[in-house]
């Protein structure tokens, strides 16, 4: 039985609309079946279209409206959130509370008090909530998490996280392309960039490997060709517990095709893995022969298994990583409709709001030169 | 628009069943309605209940007949044959005398002669036949093909194609691995074990990428447990027009996760590329620096683009290989609809013929106590 | 004609005099005849003996009064420094000022006066002096600097150093290894552990590659064991002319062997090395395949070259590195006999006062709480 | 102490000389005081006065009949052997008869027969002879080799080998350049191209490291640009007891920089090497993590420990493998003088032999058209 699913936007940035689709669809579990593509409502039919979905609308107010009147089973389960930054909540919290299970894409939304707001209707609905930060759905980095959880590294000591693009190196938001206008745009965006767009990525792995919660942090950011937003950014960290760390991300760094990249190191033992080679975690431990684990191996955890669909020897990559996390979403949501609430193992609105507190501190250390600052709670 | 598709076989090996499945619908363009799924026609059943099929049967031949005897619009339109070897050309040949296209697991079949039959067919039929080698559906494949043919290595001098794997170091058949089981049954699946299964691979992307014509080759081959079929070969081979050549494959190598994996030099220049590494293309050119071409990037020839569904960065790996195949063969269905015949950028049957040519003539030389031998005439 | 070497300290630690001592010997253009060794008399006129040493002295004082007394052609014509920090300084300026050429372990000492008095002793007294940032030596790392100094990257934007080590996380110090007693305890180290020990080395390697001067730094220390010194730095860069960078370097990394490692990004391309693979530099450019430079390539600039002793296929590492500053620094001091002042591709005595500013900032911004820090001027 | 030692050639091909000068004063063990180092007593005693040696010599008959005259303590008490092939029997001969130790290039010679009573000789005179196969003086092949002995692999499956390089891809020698030349000179070389130039390299790597002994062989050579001797070489082995393997080795592969490169596979688990990273040894288990032993670590054997002079972090390479040769022979000759035999952990006159027995039975399988042959006796 297939969960129908709607999107609202998707349509003006190819590629997000494409990965939500083909993740979504990866394991044949959901039909997409609805659509709100475009910020314009022909660009939007002609989208949905184009895609053979059996709704398109031109608006998604209108999608809202006209779904709640669908008999239950025709209508849509839940929608996938993939707008420019800024529509992120606004959209989010009108399906939320009309009842509708919501995958939306990262970063929740532009503020910390927004994403609060998401926390409470999340709460309050019922519905289930992804954020899809979804470099945390490939195996080997549950594997990390597990050994992490497990001791096997004994206390944390240093993280250090580095997400390394370089596709802004130009300044292509000045010559037509479209991801990258609303991303260097802070009226679409947020007031930050990089930071929101891939260094929010970078924070959510580092937090979901280890647990790790920042205490505060020290953030200097860089931005080229006039933008109004950072496009480069270099972050020191201070966890509770006393752990430390590193994250950097970039958009300009020329030739480097994207990560996230995580070094973890503790009391025992280091773990290393490569969002371009995804397929090994690194495991060094003084006095030891590197070890190499490897995705499909007898010798992983559960929840690494599950993640896994071809034995070694088959690459897996994104769109299975991706995958992971919609394959979870709909296990949840079903269990949701039998009254039961499953371990949610994708990032949840909370994931979101921590990570907006982290935007927000980081913006605000940034501003002041350099500052040390405390991170906001993102709980209240 | 889909096409709807149909399988044999795939229930009994569940991974090949499931490969076949999900690479078909990689790229939504087909609908996978109807099977008759495994050797008896409870299990058959089940699993076309378990896969959610429109149609369950327990035959092939049941399916065969009752597929003709639907209406156009509802019918299949191709089939994928996912059986052991000795089924293939059997399988195959029917559905394709009936206007089915047809998919057909690698390899053709268990002897040359069957493999000059089914080409025969396939060329009576005017259907489109596609072999599911899909090793050379990898887009940095299709690169080094278009490098190559394009002079840029000079004339060849050697080639090396390995495909380690050590899942058959254990005799597993013996307890009950299903696709241990069948494969090391020359019954099931000829005369050849590690050679069909997984030296075919090599031999096809060998050929695929250098467009050499083995002309005669020496085989050696091992086999563990008592095995009645090899599971470790080694090939020396001489190629028309003076290139040498080493091909060899192995299931009993511990450790080992897959290949196939090659190195091509020529009297310019020399390239290397992985299977597990599938995303980079290593190009050496004497006193120059080492070039890695990597998937996605926009100095890649055309049928290379059109072989990637994501940006640098975001990687890909066996699925949208395989799906690369069924997509070329949707596009090779829909054109032939049109009575236009495209350019089949997939395996097809006389590529099925030259590898089972390769397959006895290599079996023919390791029983010779490993002699050199003429490579037999594929096409007549 | 063989230069003669004596050597103060290097018999207390058995790592540094041996490398000294090796890398020194390496084109047989250096003869080891005079020692002072070791802390205690006893202790140095041993390790003479083990070494074979023509002299052995047991106190530096005494061998710079002996060795002065000695005929022109018997006594040392250079002094290498490989004590404990704290004692840099003090025989390296009493050799200088008595007219021998000095080789000192880096840090050039404790304190950015210290390493001022050293330049203006070089500068008054005219002898050559090299400080031993060895993995500047490496032919990979020139091939760095030409590049970046011929404009390859365009302007610099973001530099990442790194330099991980594992070897303190256990305090070994208190189990008696001498080599990590001395390098935390601030009498003897100064007051900077890792950071003078081999974030020294990272800095140094970073003004080398990229020739940028560091404008004001935000540091954040870490150390474990009640260790009166630091043992884990992360350090945010800012550099004149704009550009930013990240320093680190730890010796607390479980398994972590060593680098240091640098990656360098400028507007038009960016190059990556790794200590441990020293033979390789990748160049990456938008657009284009990833070039990898190989050591011993005919593409390579000419002080690459030079600082190579084998063909490509013949791993070169640590020693020729090292060997590298020994024989550019025999040549100096061969020139400097005739008169002559030749280009000195080695570490400097002005390169020594640069780090000790970086480290004597890096030290006050960490102890202000981590506030950014003006670096204070080395010249003056 | 050091042994004084003696050169015969290594001036024609500055290369071979070069590197033997260096890896015998690695240790500080060895003085190189005395040579005939080139073809023309002209050009010999230019050589040795380049190289600032006490004796130059015009011819090694000169040398030998002068040495034995010098008193004991003045006197060479080795002599390397760094002429063509031709020359290595003839020259090691009488030297060890006149009782001088022996350091030979490889391969021992340029034919079995000429192996054979080297062997004799070197029996009868009671003298040290070494046989320069350098790359198994690297650390991490010494612990591959522990590990098989101590059957960490299990038994013995399959070899594979391979020694590729490109730097014959272009007719060089007939453009002066004089390594080449005598290597592609049958009267020099012997029969023999790149079979004795480094595909001996590969054979004896394989045999130091599993111990096997090859039963038959099958040889399949290529040649390019007219040349007399092979510079491609691709051979299938059977080993006594049932292993299998392949060894290759090419001098026409254009981009590789060479090396003897092996994977080794056993019943229980498998050991890949390769010389362009000599400082891992990965070691693969069925359904265990990959582990990779680092050189310098705590885990490794005796005889790897010794071979080590850097801590991890600090890359050895082709100088350090070489210089453990010579290491191990000096201790060799030291024990020796006192009439004691110690454990010859290098090559030896009978590693010698045997590579010649291989080396003629590939040119007999290939010459008879790649058939499987005997291998020789290479012990009577």
């Amino acid at each position: 039985m297939r969960l129908r699913m709607g999107m609202v936007g998707g349509g003006l940035d190819a590629m997000a609309g494409e990965l939500h689709r083909r993740a979504a669809a990866l394991d044949s579990r959901v039909e997409f079946v609805a659509g709100a593509l475009s910020s314009t409502p022909e660009r939007s039919h002609t989208a949905a279209k184009a895609w053979g979905l059996a709704r398109g609308y031109g608006t998604w107010r209108e999608m809202l409206e006209a779904e709640q009147k669908l008999p239950a089973a025709e209508r849509i389960e839940f929608v996938t959130v993939a707008t420019p930054n800024h529509l992120h909540v606004p959209v989010s919290a009108a399906f939320a509370v009309s009842g509708f299970h919501v995958a939306c894409d990262k970063p929740i939304g532009i503020s910390l008090e927004e994403a609060r707001s998401v926390c409470r209707v999340v709460e309050k609905s019922g519905i289930v909530f992804m954020l899809t930060h979804n470099y945390t759905g490939y195996p080997m980095v549950k594997q990390a998490r597990h050994m992490i959880a497990g001791g096997e590294l004994g206390d944390l000591l240093k993280v250090v996280v580095d997400y390394p693009q370089g596709w802004l190196l130009q300044p292509i938001e000045k010559q037509g392309h479209k991801g990258a206008e609303w991303r260097t745009d802070p009226l679409k965006s947020g007031a930050a960039g990089c930071l929101a767009d891939i260094g929010s990525h970078a924070q959510h792995m580092m937090h979901t490997v280890t647990g790790l919660e920042i205490e505060e942090l020290c953030a200097d950011f860089g931005h080229l060709h006039g933008r109004k937003v950072d496009d480069d950014i270099s972050i020191l960290l201070r966890f509770r517990g006393g752990a430390r760390g590193m994250l950097s991300a970039s958009q300009v760094m020329a030739g480097e095709e994207g990560g996230p990249n995580f070094r973890i190191y503790g009391a025992r033992g280091a773990l290393e893995w490569k969002q371009l080679e995804p397929e090994s975690l690194v495991f060094r431990q003084p006095g030891q022969p590197v070890r190499t684990l490897r995705r499909g191996e007898p010798y992983l955890c559960d929840a690494t298994k599950r993640a896994s669909r071809l034995p070694p020897g088959h690459p897996e990559g994104y769109y299975e990583a991706f995958g992971n996390l919609y394959r979870n979403f709909a296990d949840a949501i079903i269990a949701r409709r039998k009254g039961v609430r499953v371990e949610e193992d994708f990032p949840t609105a909370v994931d979101g709001a921590r990570t907006m507190a982290f935007i927000e501190t980081a913006l605000e250390s940034n501003a002041a030169g350099g500052r040390w600052t405390k991170v906001k709670d993102h709980k209240h």
